[in-house]
């Protein structure tokens, strides 16, 4: 059965517990915006777009079981409740982009003269059931678009992936999209093998993409970050594809530390280097990478393992979260729910696919 | 006061036990054959040149304190030992290559007509402990002339090194080959910081480089293996030096696991690329590093960390111990106790400094 990292009927939410992962696998009830924002915060649910239909659906579920409220008094509560998620964790673009969203809806739906307060709060919890609808759909097109482009490059009948850090259901809303590419060649009978790197100093290659691999009976094998070079030199690596916590608008992309020392690896031995991320992982905003600001983590995550100090006493640390990985390293293309983009084509298909209207 | 690693006068052997550190800094007596091999075996020690010193003394200070023997019975004795201690781990050269100095020295030795049981054990202690001397003289040459060149090359005052997994004083006889050139700056005033990797799957770098770097007080930052690349593109490294545990005829070097990718990153951003070791880690009995037989570790080595199971279980492991750099990604050279060559050089200055006569 395919995981289920994010558990939704109207009224009820449950997330897979990413903390506990691999080792016990326990669902953690989120009843409140309150619950949503301690999820977020605590990284028991964690990837760019996990965070933003968890921090949603966490106001659709108040809405729909909290206390009886007027129109004003519901949209009042729900634009204070999407600017409190957004503070829950500051980097990743798309939870802001879903609390704009929502509340450009809350103030449109608050104005028409035919809404009530329960016709209000249905349509909103509605609107946040149809980004989950659309998470989904979008990484399932993601992955279809992928796997065709993959194996209309490749020269075997059945193609090996390297991937980096989780893209999977445990960090979107459903199916993955690095993951899900790696998804759709294994549900199409295409695919021989997955390598994943263990992903330090978080180890979420080792935690939780393996699994997930272990999940669905993928045949995969784990190795560290260093190993990357080595396997594309020995393993008949056909692509690599990896996700995005953020791409600009001229195709350079933020994404977990390592994926640009990847992509440099992959250009060495000639190896597809591919993106996969949603539109809503993209930001026209920025111009170039440089202006993306890099989360710097504790260093404690580098030197420390479940609680027990590893490295020497007194040494200084660097941990940045991310790094990021300019377009022209994007060798193979950038895979949205729209098709697969030279980079520097980017900014044209989301300008034709009218995503940034606003 | 300089780390001592090997603490050894006449019939005294003590190490430090590489797999408390570093949490705790605890001497290990070393007084037989026997303790030897198994402190090689169990990674106590570690680093080829390391292994092949603490090996030999072991014979040392058994022959020095053993039981009386006629001249034969030590030659027998001797050279058993040997073909022992070869066998604690069988992919570093150089314990090898010291088993089969020593052995034809026993055997030269044993045929003189004037040797008696006396000078002979006498001769044999002194050649063991000549190869101490050497060992460390050879590293502090080798920190000289890697020094040396990266300056003349830089065109800062001071220098930014980045290093890979632990080739310092836990890893030779003393001083260290890589740390060896990083030491030699330091003495000479020269260097601005060092940035170490934590060397994956093991944790040479985070545990072992790291605390001889705090031992000695070098400005030092710890950085996950996928960082590098980060590293090099923002931290204005000056070069990266790392060490050897074989370089063969064509100047293609064997070394730890994350090299090879190391190696790729640096000629990325334009960085020099050294590999340091004595030549007593080259092997030139192997034309190219296609030869070179890669040791394949236990995959736990990578899913666990201090017994505590990390990675998903069931997902399958590579672990492979060491990769390979060709020689054309070696683009500053090779540091010998000789100087600094060309890869394509090294067959050359080798034969002329006569190390390969037999």
């Amino acid at each position: 059965m395919t995981l289920e990292a994010v558990r939704y009927r109207r009224g009820s939410l449950q997330i897979l517990n990413q903390l506990l992962l691999p080792q016990r696998s326990l669902y953690l009830h989120i009843s409140s915006v309150r619950d949503g924002w301690r999820a977020i915060r605590e990284m028991q649910v964690r990837g760019a777009p996990a965070i933003a239909i968890v921090g949603s659906l966490s106001l659709a579920v108040e809405l729909h079981g909290g206390k009886p409220r007027d129109k004003e008094g519901l949209a009042t509560f729900a634009l204070e409740s999407l600017d409190y998620l957004v503070t829950a964790r500051p980097t990743a673009v798309n939870m802001a982009r879903a609390a704009r969203e929502l509340s450009d809806f809350v103030a449109s739906e608050v104005k028409r003269p035919d809404s009530t307060a329960e016709s209000f709060k249905e349509n909103l919890i509605s609107r946040i059931e149809a980004m989950l609808e659309k998470d989904i759909s979008d990484n399932r097109s993601i992955g279809s678009h992928g796997a065709k482009h993959i194996l209309s490059a490749a020269k075997t009948e059945k193609v090996i992936i390297l991937t980096h850090c989780n893209t999977g259901s445990l960090a979107t809303a459903g199916y993955g999209t690095a993951l899900g590419v790696i998804r759709s060649l294994w549900s199409m009978g295409r695919l021989e093998h997955v390598y994943c790197t263990e992903t330090r100093p978080y180890n979420q290659g080792a935690r939780l993409t393996a699994y997930e691999l272990v999940h669905e009976k993928i045949p995969a094998t784990l190795i560290a970050d260093s190993m990357v070079s080595m396997a594309m030199k020995e393993k008949g690596i056909s692509a690599v594809v990896v996700g995005a916590d953020r791409i600009v608008a001229n195709g350079d992309t933020a994404n977990k530390i390592g994926t640009y020392q990847l992509a440099i690896a992959a250009r060495h031995h000639g190896i597809p280097f591919y993106v996969a991320g949603p539109s809503t992982s993209c930001d026209p905003a920025l111009e170039s990478g440089e202006q993306i600001v890099i989360e710097e983590r504790p260093g404690e995550e580098l030197t420390d393992v479940n609680g027990v100090r590893l490295a020497a006493p007194g040494i200084g640390v660097w941990n940045p979260a991310f790094d990021v990985t300019p377009h022209g390293l994007i060798t193979a293309g950038i895979i949205t729910e729209f098709g697969v983009h030279d980079p520097r084509e980017l900014r044209k298909v989301l300008a034709e696919k009218a995503c940034f209207k606003r």
